[in-house]
């Protein structure tokens, strides 16, 4: 069993395709007609053809190595076995009604994971709302409009598909895409334990993000999690109080976030509280360097906001150094002694030599991550040039807390995630992007584990 | 002195305005120069323009109740002075160099008072943003860009200029805007004693956002808030560990969380944790009725985001009542019997039945407060009809959190939040609207008081 066939199709066979719009089987040819490979709509009762593909009676008739099926689920049991027949590799099953739901669905998903299992087939799902790949064009989805998700570098593992989708929503409104997303469904023969490895060794993916309700084989996941190179952020949901929701939906065992934190925190792995805290950490994750120490220093343009973001890392437990001599004699001549010169430092407003203050406290030695505040002024900018030549130079994580009209500040807003200093659009969203590089940066030898607990 | 000046000025004179782009005294023109009454740029070294207004050279020259005195900290005395002479009520000081510095600026900033009181002018600041009532298109503030946040109903009053600017720019990206915001700075003889009853009788004003550092007058602070009619959410920052940020900052004394926290909740005050809750927890409280109690019916087209919301509450203690029979058979009728009917209610896709489903939820009399979660898809849009419907018959708060591409649900999200459903980017901020709504509702009788302390 691979799962290289989910990563580089060569045909897609839609099971149950359809010219109706609505149709689930409409909304998943929607998807996937832009890919870059053959795309065989199966389905015995429809002929000529959709988005330019005939029709074909069966998967017989197709090349396919993917599986789109969209047919509910009690027919499964006999499409899964003719896939096998022709050669299907990995298919993914949007159907829900399995283990989920009762004892005969538990039944019926046993069926389809055996055949599956049998001939060798990769299941997405069931109970999925798939995956999608936007760098290939390959959108294995229903969910209307999710091919409007663009690329970027945080793949997505979730155990629900919605909450997948949600958070590629949520990523793609903030101008910003996935490297890879996966819905998992009830996890028939492919769960974290496969799909880490995988996410951990695409090329395009820099951090994983995972959504976690509750899984079978903890082991494996925790395994694979320690194993991985690529920075991991988890949030786990779905606590005792409301298990009988979560069993109902991806037919997951209740378990303990803490059994999960106990085990990941110091072991590279962020655990989050909240789908935009999962996102940012991600985004913080993969787009800087890995720290040499857990020592931050907050510049900011105005106070207010910059007490907001240090009391949220203060309230974390997370450390300000004192600045250096070198550096506080720089910074007071930057900003002849009007201002709150210690860590954080405060410049007052906006300044010409707002850039110069940030360089001064990034390239401190005793300064491991830096955190800046700055509301946008049209007639200074961002200071873009300065970051740039600090990501060059200095290999810390720097990250850009921005506030001001969208409009006004989008050109170097992108100019600074392109040169590796990502950006937040709130203090507190910028503070936990700070906590999740502090806690990913903490190792098993790390003293007192820390998990990043108290969300903004 | 009376705080009726800042709201409905005659005239305003900009003292020490300037044609000069990037000073402070042009970027204040730039924002007023839109206001309906007669503005004054007062600079004796000036002569021609500004906007179309001509220099004069002294407040004396003007008929002018307001001033936004754009000049530094050491003419001020002078300045304040001739305000008092010329007939000004009201006036902003926007310099900094005060009582947040050292002892001389203490001093200075006691004879500005001194003066102020002595000609009964109502001072805002100094070392303050300003103001801005977007409704008059008077926008009080030298920040660039502040005259594009547009008319809301929710009142800003943050302690700091930077965080009360911060907010209504985070309001105006997101697309709402904001009643009025008061940045009030070091507070020389107004403060939150006498700006929350001008907001709580401000007719515009239908939620009240309080941004807290610490302020000397804790007690006229609290009766503030005890007497307001309108709902009031409070972000109190500045625990001791960022004292001294916070000092040089607004002259702030250090202050616990706690000594707000044991005086408010429970006394009609929502305590938050950050910015983006304040923002959510007034958008919320300011659109939706008092509820009856603290019920909570959740409905959702995708169980993986419904147990992140559902976790969420149920972690602040949260309680979802059983639905009535009757509302069960309802929504079992509609449902099929297919996904979870218990509540949280999961329709396990959007469809065309989902308003249905939210109606006769909203209608069980076991249920208070109402949140939806629905990602939008296009064939079925979101349903505004039903919504309408039940805004009009049934007097309880109903919250939707919608996730999709913007442009796809722009339309109904604006319908929505126009028939009193205010709606939600994440399931997380969802969540915290409804604790808020919760914290909101209960009273002093409450036996265990409940702050809203675990944010997402």
């Amino acid at each position: 069993m691979t799962l290289s066939d989910f990563f580089d199709p060569d045909g897609i066979a839609v099971i149950g395709a359809s010219k109706t719009p609505g149709k689930l089987g409409n909304d998943a040819m929607t998807n996937i007609e832009s890919y870059d490979g053959t795309v065989y709509p199966v389905n015995p009762s429809s002929s000529g053809t959709v988005y330019g593909y005939e029709f074909v009676d069966s998967v017989h008739d197709t090349d396919a190595d993917l599986a789109l099926c969209c047919v509910p689920g009690p027919v499964l049991p006999e499409i899964i076995e003719e896939c096998g027949e022709a050669g299907i590799e990995a298919a993914v099953i949007f159907a829900g009604g399995f283990a989920e739901v009762d004892e005969e669905g538990e039944q019926l998903e046993a069926t389809i994971t055996e055949t599956a299992d049998e001939y060798d087939i990769t299941l997405l799902g069931p109970n999925t709302a798939g995956y999608i790949l936007p760098h290939l064009d390959l959108y294995g989805s229903f969910v209307p409009r999710i091919n409007e998700v663009e690329t970027g570098n945080v793949g997505i593992l979730a155990q629900s598909g919605g909450v997948g989708v949600t958070a590629s929503f949520q990523l793609e409104r903030e101008g910003y895409g996935v490297s890879a997303m996966f819905g998992l469904g009830n996890r028939a023969n492919t769960g974290f334990a496969e799909l880490i490895p995988a996410l951990d060794e695409d090329p395009n993916t820099d951090a994983i993000a995972l959504h976690i309700e509750g899984t079978e084989d903890i082991d494996g996941f925790l395994e694979a999690c320690k194993a991985a190179e690529t920075p991991i952020v988890a949030l786990k949901v779905g606590n005792a109080a409301v298990g009988e929701f979560v069993q109902s939906h991806t037919a997951a065992p209740t378990q303990d976030t803490a059994r999960y934190e106990d085990e990941l925190v110091g072991h590279g792995v962020t655990m989050v509280s909240s789908l935009t805290e999962l996102i940012d950490a991600s985004r913080a994750l993969a787009d800087t360097p890995v720290p040499d120490g857990q020592n931050v220093g907050v510049v900011t343009a105005q106070a207010g906001p910059g007490i907001i973001v240090a009391d949220a890392l203060k309230g974390a437990g997370i450390n300000f150094p004192d600045l250096s001599e070198e550096t506080q004699e720089t910074v007071d001549d930057l900003l002849q002694g009007i201002t709150y010169t210690e860590n954080p430092v405060d410049t007052g407003r906006p300044m010409p030599e707002f850039g110069a203050v940030v360089e001064a406290v990034a390239r401190d030695e005793n300064v491991d991550i830096v955190l800046v505040y700055e509301i946008y002024e049209d007639s200074l900018g961002y200071p873009v040039d300065e970051l740039e030549r600090l990501t060059d130079e200095v290999d810390k994580p720097v990250l850009f807390t921005i506030a001001g009209p969208n409009e006004a500040l989008a050109d170097e807003r992108e100019a600074m995630e392109e040169i590796g200093v990502p950006t937040f659009q709130s203090p507190g969203r910028g503070a936990n992007a700070v906590r999740a590089i502090v806690g990913s940066s903490l190792n098993g030898s790390e003293p007192e584990k820390r998990a990043v607990e108290t969300p903004i």
